[in-house]
């Protein structure tokens, strides 16, 4: 095969497009493979749609190698499965909702656990019909607060879904890692590096989950690893409790006056003046903070929560959101406040002098929560629930209690992996993918069930496998690009090899037709810049551009039968007889 | 490549299903290949997905092969171009709109006109660019009122639209033939017959629209053709008028009393029992009906109409659709008549011995329109406008006039076709396609001009080309199935050969797995009934419901070194030598 760029329907552009935040963005508009039609919504030009067909066809051929069947649900649904798991509501804004004439609601589905799972239940009721594994390449549609970075964060993307069915745990663990190994060979064949790390599998109600990151500092996802193979998204890092220490022999504890202490650190300047410590001085991680936290339910009430951590830590609210899902996490607001009297802003501790204790003996109706560090035995400066006092010497364990455990608190380089591998280093990763082990969720909430050998109705269990295409596209293009350009791996090239005839000379552009049905004759797919008012500089221009991996310039001397061979990716262009170049392109790796 | 029926993710249904109500509905429910997720919306079991995915590669070749290059857009998309190309409001009740999170107005795209016009204005700016053709084959949606049929009018349905753009009335020609021409071949490659009947261009402002009609009895258009080579979507139909006659010498109008006469037929026995003609009685043809309509126009207001036609026809609504377009149009209701005391109900006429003459000289507001038969020196008997009476020897042009003709009658077999070509029949059709001379409609609205070889700016003219995909594979299951199941034609079959292992014989089922082996070495993509605890009978039904045109069935004989090799479509079983399977197999037609 091979095409006339004259005929091609693209347009290159000089400028970046405004909206542009990242390369992948920026290079796959200007080269004319995309367009945006709306804030996250990407029209695909030919040579856009060539690429995603590739990277399509690797995932689909990943998926038949792995035993996973095709199939293809729409994109609009009705509402009815997605109430009976709960996601109607659960997702929020995020989810695209409308109504048919008829005033019936439908969606825009953002993943399929619900009808996939009706139509296994539709068609199966044997153990003897499982293990399956069923997938979709498709459109998913997802209300993104802030869609950004092109195709990277959209808000219709094209996604392949797998869903596995088994009846045992340990089948649903062989599909699982059948699925992710796949995932492995997909991400290989992409030329992308990934990071598999434990995810949070908290509110889907599954047992086992993990992504690939593609390790990138435009990612949005921050993750942790450690030299001993640890690796978690901070949302799934869990902090590792010290051992309780003996509470005897303790310090009692001593309340302090402390105005103007707005800061940890004023506090902790403060305590050092009028209360110093003879060994060491007194730092925000022997002080213990005590955040209020809003929390929004889904059936719409309003909770406060109260979480006690070491000073030096700030609450990371994405790992908050986790914690506390499905309830939506804010920070108290003022109004909060005002109608809680016994929370003195700036002075809230775990106990006072006046007995307004938090915790297992709260005295008020917020919930109080400790950060895993604040063991039994530890030491800490805190506030005393009364206007300008904080206290000193106040032994969790002794003096204050908690109703629960938070691990909300930022994760921080150093933190100790909780698999005894050591210290974790922290990174920035794009999402890839997605395996995930529902577990019985959706099959209990919609009626799943199959005879087991026994003609027992057990109910089925489930994962679920998610790879953004079009994300791991916009990845491919993020990771190989210079200033000048894409630069494609040749396994997903728009084109195998892009002809520049690069003079008007008629004999020259003669060959170079020549070249190109030599070149088509070894099943390569060819791109052929056969514009005539075109100066060579601009067809060099958009040849580093478009990002075809292999270049053939036919310029002057190929009136002396030699051509070049440009390498785009290291930049070298080899002079290359002419008789011998179908031979060369061959023997490319 | 060959797939195992123990492992494929289909269970065949003896029950049809309850809502289907053609064969292709019932069938490709009945055999997995497709499962109700809405009305009017689907899911795509493997069977159906691989049928569905040869269909659309068919129309892919034949859109490559006419130059057409392709794209693809999102399903969703934002208001804007809609707005201003006025299909936001025309498309009334069809459309899906939705608001996204930011309260932003957005909808499913019926089809995408509007955005391949701002795609090119964004890329394209001079006449050197054009021709261009684009298409993709992508999810279309429509709220259709009564999704029916199953995949034959669905509310998600996947379709090939392209979309020509020319700077010449004459390019516009060319890129039209040029699409018609490939829907030509797709058909013939799908084995669809189709008939091309002229369209309706009306409301979308264009000026040549052709569609592609499958003849079929459950087909929901109606169209005539004439032994002369005319075909028409009755929408399109235009009536003949005959040549006017002379009005002198005609006898005066007569006003009779016609209490009690409450339709054409009431009307005419009457006026042949008390005013008898000599030469033949009076019949329904010889009345005037004068029908009052409502239309609706699209800023909501509404007007009433009057419509003179003979009274032996009767109005055809979807002609009155087209007639009165972009108008909603229904009969008038009670309360109109209230509204317009002129109005006598029964015995309403286009002139009045009181002075109430319709038309030119209308004494209403409301115009007044004739059927195109109604010409000068015709003689009618009419209604009078006053209660109770009626009118004789009222000729046109003479007696009353119009404000303008409205061709909305019903077509008859019969009816001679307007290019002189004769008679017409009616028959039932399916609409697979449609080509469409759009003009400068949307290129106007949306400012898409070029500059020509003179450097001036010109509005492109652009043409619209479409094929229902999934239509178009249920049509092809309807048209081919018997009482068993479905017979794919060989290019859109899901698998190329279905190879039944008949017995649980041991010796059977080897010898059956090693023609799969061996049909696969040909290239063939071979189902392989490898089950072993389903009876023959089961098996046989099955392969009669999947429809693989090809089955070879591997039973007993096999220990003889004979197998058979079923034709789905005639029954006919042909032993064959084992030894000859491969060679007849890749004989047949």
């Amino acid at each position: 095969m091979s095409t006339r760029l004259s005929q091609l329907f693209v347009r290159t552009l000089r400028e970046d497009p405004v909206d542009a935040e990242v390369a992948s963005h920026r290079l796959l508009v200007r080269a004319g493979y995309v367009r945006r039609q709306a804030p996250g919504i990407f029209a695909w030009l030919p040579l856009g749609l060539k690429v995603r067909r590739k990277v399509e066809q690797i995932v689909r051929e990943e998926m038949e190698a792995a035993g996973a069947q095709e199939v293809l649900f729409p994109g609009l649904l009705p509402r009815e499965p997605y109430e009976a798991s709960g996601r109607w509501e659960e997702y929020g804004d995020g989810l695209f909702r409308l109504k048919d004439r008829k005033g019936a609601d439908y969606l825009l589905a953002p993943t399929h656990e619900e009808v996939f799972t009706l139509l296994v239940k539709d068609l199966y009721s044997s153990y003897k019909d499982l293990p399956l594994t069923i997938y979709q390449i498709q459109d998913k549609y997802r209300d993104e607060a802030r869609p950004r970075a092109g195709l990277l964060r959209g808000r219709e993307f094209s996604m392949k879904d797998a869903y596995s069915f088994d009846y045992t745990d340990e089948g649903l663990d062989a599909s699982y890692q059948n699925q992710r190994d796949a995932y492995e060979r997909i991400f290989a064949r992409l030329g992308l590096e990934v990071v598999i790390v434990k995810a949070d599998a908290g509110a889907m109600g599954g047992s086992r989950s993990e992504e690939f990151l593609h390790p990138t500092a435009v990612g949005e996802d921050t993750f942790v690893r450690s030299a001993g193979g640890y690796a978690a998204n901070v949302e799934a890092f869990t902090t590792t409790a010290p051992d309780p220490l003996p509470t005897e022999g303790l310090p009692e504890a001593v309340v302090f006056d402390s105005p103007e202490t707005p800061t940890i650190d004023t506090l902790v300047a403060l305590v050092n003046e009028r209360h110093p410590r003879a060994d060491r001085p007194w730092t925000a991680a022997d002080t213990l903070k005590n955040v209020v936290l809003s929390l929004t339910h889904l059936d719409g009430s309003r909770e406060l929560v109260i979480v006690g951590l070491p000073g030096d830590r700030e609450v990371d609210m994405k790992r908050a959101e986790v914690a506390f899902a499905p309830a939506e996490v804010e920070a108290a607001s003022e109004a909060d406040f005002v109608k809680q009297p016994l929370l003195v802003k700036g002075y809230i501790g775990p106990w006072s002098p006046e007995g307004a204790v938090l915790g297992e003996e709260s005295a008020t109706e917020i919930r109080y929560l400790l950060d895993p560090r604040v063991v039994e035995g530890t030491q800490w400066v805190t506030g005393a629930n009364a206007d300008e006092k904080h206290v000193l010497n106040l032994v969790a364990g002794r003096d204050f209690g908690a109703d629960g455990i938070a691990d909300i608190a930022e994760v921080r380089a150093g933190d100790l992996a909780p698999d005894g591998s050591g210290p974790v280093e922290l990174a920035r990763g794009m999402e890839l993918g997605h395996v995930f082990q529902l577990g019985r969720k959706y099959a209990e909430a919609l009626g799943l069930k199959v005879l087991d050998e026994n003609g027992k109705l057990v109910t089925v269990t489930m994962g679920s496998y998610g790879i953004g295409v079009t994300r791991a596209l916009a990845a491919v293009a993020e990771l190989n690009n210079d200033g000048r350009g894409l630069i494609w791996p040749r396994a997903v090239a728009p084109f195998d090899v892009h002809v520049i005839a690069a003079t008007k000379d008629e004999t020259v552009y003669a060959a170079a037709e020549q070249m190109v049905l030599d070149l088509e004759a070894t099943g390569a797919d060819v791109l052929f810049d056969d514009r005539l008012k075109v100066s060579p500089g601009v067809k060099f221009g958009d040849a580093e551009l478009l990002g075809v991996p292999i270049i053939v310039v036919v310029g002057k001397g190929a009136a002396d039968g030699i051509v070049e061979l440009w390498d785009r990716r290291t930049g070298v262009k080899t002079p290359t007889p002419i008789a011998d170049l179908v031979a060369a392109y061959k023997q490319l790796p």
